[in-house]
């Protein structure tokens, strides 16, 4: 990762303050580290708008009960395996399960799949987390 | 608003490349305002954690022949005068009305008259979008 | 409006009651109101993704002491007069400005000329809404 | 799951229709089914405002070969191993993991952890998604 570089920023001495006291209050130690991830997450939402390559985690609960419910699920993911890179499992309680699928394609191709996934019958909810390959983010 | 303080930042070389980049298609001049913009938007989102007091505009789609939907909208901003700061409305067509409506109040206070008049009966869609009152933000 | 249609939906008990707690809570007095809420809310997210006309409100908080900046405002509304419908200014203190302009056009349009007007020099916050023309739904 | 119930909504049956173009581009073959995914994910979203016990899974990309840092998330995750479910690590290519842990707690437990681990000096991004136990979702 090389060196970093060192600017200047320029703001209102109580904006500064505010901002200082608040991520003080996240755990953070360091004011630009704070920054580099505000940073980040903007070019993340840039990257999801202009359809770049980008990961994706789908987050399922459901009840494994349901018949050929999770059959369908992996089937479904069998299917996209040239996008889907892994699953996590974890048994809730006695009936519910939580799942997270790994995906990885356009913005487009990953908005589709989780729609697929989230709207198959008997799963309880679904959400879809955008995040970033890393390559284009130091 | 008084003289401004200049801080450095340090940052991966590239990290930096791409967010200049990126601010710059979305018409940004300067990079120190774009990172205010970030700072302050993170800002809004921690006073509607902490439940600070806020402005909120709710923004309304409803037909005006829907019988006595004007009024009860009236009514109920009325009820809530104290919280009501001003209302704009819209003739969109023939039959629907955009109504955006401005509040201030605690968040909680602030989410549950969105909440209400969003749910009236007769109402197509409502959006609550929430900013500031600007005195804790320069 | 005309006649309303009448059809089934299945559900679990638990899942139904749950559902008419949480809307009694919001205040609604009316199941098949919520439903509805929620499906003209799905449609109105769906509008948005595949680029059709919307109507957005853009919500601003600025301090109208910054130099030009009201000016620059008011322009940059003017420039794009055929996608803006109205402005509400509200006066939230000595210094601080709320400002509503409500826009028309494809989410695209929308989304680009939001950007512009929320990283104008000097604006403190601001957020865009999106909602509907109420055309495509009664 | 036992029997379902069956119950009566009425709608405009142009709002009817568009809901059903779209929920079959969506993939949905049964319009009960799409209902009651909306009315779950309206569901899930009160759980969180209400500060109930919630599972939620942090999404993150790093480099790991920033010094410690996977170190660094591990003692976190075994710090609250009462709330860490299980977590899924993913070589994304030769620098950047994904990662996503599973988190289960309150909205707000479940809120402050996300912070913390996406917050770490190091994480390129990161970003929560909040679902169910399923346990008051049929």
């Amino acid at each position: 990762t090389g060196g970093a570089v060192r600017f200047g920023v320029s703001m209102e001495p109580e904006l500064l303050e505010r901002f200082d006291q608040v991520i003080s209050r996240k755990g953070y130690t360091n004011r630009s580290e704070a920054i580099r991830d505000l940073i980040r997450d903007y070019l993340v939402r840039q990257e999801w708008e202009e359809g770049q390559e980008i990961v994706g985690t789908v987050t399922l609960v459901y009840d494994h009960h349901v018949r050929d419910l999770a059959e369908v699920l992996t089937s479904l993911q069998h299917e996209h395996s040239d996008r889907v890179l892994a699953t996590l499992h974890i048994h809730l309680d006695h009936s519910n399960c939580l799942e997270v699928v790994a995906v990885r394609g356009s913005s487009g191709e990953v908005q589709r799949l989780a729609d697929r996934i989230i709207g198959t019958r008997g799963v309880k909810h679904g959400r879809l987390a955008a995040t970033t390959t890393g390559k284009r983010l130091k």
